[in-house]
């Protein structure tokens, strides 16, 4: 999500609303959320049995920590250790029984350090679970040419069941033609819009299913929560989450809305949905009073804000004001700790994939 | 749309409504429609003046014609002809300046009489405006390998731009299979994957716009209809109609819903919208109570339902109860006469966009 500095703050600086709704009581035919998936919250002075039970995120408001917060923390860290536990133990398994070890191939061009950043955390990823990295990192003035040879390499090369270019590109370079040239076999991003249109048809499954979306609903199944015929939506309509979100939860038979930009009055919308997801890239966008009572709130923004007390100067938060959603409703994804480590989790569970499919491996 | 003879019928059968909006009031901020772009209809007692008075539909209820009925009628008889009209144009210039004429293969396969109608009918749209039609009529106990065979020729021809297969294909075929056989730049029908995905995603463009929802939105624009910011419902998900309606949509930044088959109590996101497009295939099944006064319906569902008093012993109605519509809305699609001319329009519009594209003539 397109991320940038910002004062706002749902604790200080937003006007001061009054909720009508200062506890959950669980609604008729809203989720219900098995307990050892969720991090403990303290409510209304207990703090509920959970096995796993994590410290609070670095960015959690004070505020919530009172009688009236109420909803539960999906912990999207526990929940991605879990899940990269069963990558880890799957490789091992495929390693043993046909010798094949799943490999992720990273094209990184130029010297930005946030994109170097996340390329480390990916190749550090693949090495806690097995996945053979290959990386190649390219000047910021390397031509067009000189990446699609490196990506037909890749293409051609059977070691490699996944391939992913790092954005953003030096804006030399056309994306789209770089994009497009990875094999649509190898797509583990699931970018490539063969796998966008088939996410998009009844009866059509993509190879890939993009990373971050993925995430969402993946946390949604593993913590129980009902999606078949739940009011759902999207906030954002981005190719790489907002519209594969909502393409999915389609899969899912929520009924869908995606509000955007150029929505009037989103809240109207939004106040209205038993799950919500949000990928806009707005700090505390989503206030309390944009929240149904008990709705369920998958929170994508990973948004940079002004902390003077944070030893960095910033801290980070979501799109949706936490401490406000807390108190409305019945469970949140924390920022971070929430959506974002479920992403490089699906990369690895797409690497897998694309290793089992290649190899007709069960 | 999938259609069944029924004996649903709002005027008779369904239970006797109340309507609180007997008569329509423009709303500030709901389109205003040009007159000359709709079907005069009387309104308490005068006829509205219109360049394009059409026959009433032969299913136009006559319970309709009374002091209530309000919504004016999008005439898309009159609309298509007036594209077949730009389309004769276009053509006739493009043969004199670059001598060349666009090309429509069509592929039937079965003695299906349906198939063999819209077949007929493509072929008589195609004469009408000068695109010159190729017919492939294959048995029903032909081979897939047939079908791809000459999908394969037209894919090389280089006098074919368009290639539509009938659907639906004898059972024995892989109709997937079939599809993806037709070259991405002659998928008229525009159902390929490709074309379905790069409808979804931002900055992408598809070569070709499924025909039917591109017929919906062009008789919005054609009536000036306004669609940037408005709320708009699509109900149905198919492929063919509902889920490319609802990225077009998007693509004209308004804020879209989709609801369907799983959606429970559809009628309350409906009754928000100032725009519905509903593609489902049930008689009369959008109710008055489903619509907000002043909304634009665009009525895609083509369906035969029994009536002794019809020669044939059936009419056609569509997925909205015409009658309630045309009491609450602004503006109402007939069935018949409203969306079904226009997608033979689009069909020959993708086929003139085809030459041009390949004959890089503007």
């Amino acid at each position: 999500m397109a991320s940038y500095m910002a004062f706002t703050d749902c604790s200080t600086s937003a006007p001061t609303r009054t909720f009508l709704f200062s506890r959950f009581r669980p609604r008729r035919g809203l989720p219900s959320i098995p307990p050892h998936l969720l991090q403990g919250l303290p409510v209304a002075g207990f703090r509920l049995p959970s096995l796993r039970i994590t410290n609070s995120p670095s960015s959690f408001p004070k505020a919530a920590i009172s009688t009236e917060a109420s909803a539960m923390v999906i912990d999207g860290k526990s929940i991605a250790k879990e899940i990269r536990h069963e990558i880890t133990t799957e490789i091992s398994r495929m390693k043993d029984e046909i010798g094949v070890i799943p490999g992720l191939a990273v094209i990184l061009v130029g010297d930005r350090k946030d994109s170097a950043t996340y390329v480390r955390n990916k190749k550090k990823a693949c090495e806690s679970v097995g996945v053979k990295s290959y990386e190649v990192c390219l000047p910021e003035d390397s031509t067009e040419e000189e990446v699609l040879k490196f990506i037909s390499g890749f293409n051609d090369d059977p070691e490699v069941h996944g391939i992913l270019v790092q954005l953003p590109l030096p804006s030399h370079m056309n994306e789209q033609n770089i994009l497009n040239a990875v094999s649509i076999e190898k797509d583990v991003d699931g970018f490539h819009p063969l796998n966008i249109g088939r996410l998009a048809m009844r009866g059509r499954e993509p190879l890939f299913v993009p990373c971050t979306p993925k995430g969402c609903i993946e946390l949604l199944h593993r913590c129980d929560i009902d999606i078949k015929g739940k009011q759902a939506v999207v906030i954002g309509r981005s190719n790489i989450v907002g519209m594969p979100a909502a393409l999915l939860l389609l899969r899912e038979d929520a009924t869908v809305s995606i509000v955007h930009s150029r929505t009037k009055n989103p809240e109207e919308i939004t106040s209205q949905a038993d799950i919500i997801i949000s990928a806009v890239g707005q700090p505390n966008m989503v206030r309390g009073s944009w929240i149904k009572p008990g709705a369920v709130i998958i929170d994508v923004g990973i948004n940079p804000v002004e902390d003077a007390t944070s030893p960095r100067g910033y801290r980070l938060v979501g799109d949706v004001c936490y401490e406000e959603a807390c108190k409305i409703a019945s469970a949140v994804t924390p920022v971070p700790g929430g959506v974002g480590p479920m992403t490089i989790a699906m990369l690895l569970s797409n690497t897998l994939s694309s290793a089992k499919r290649m190899h007709n491996f069960q």
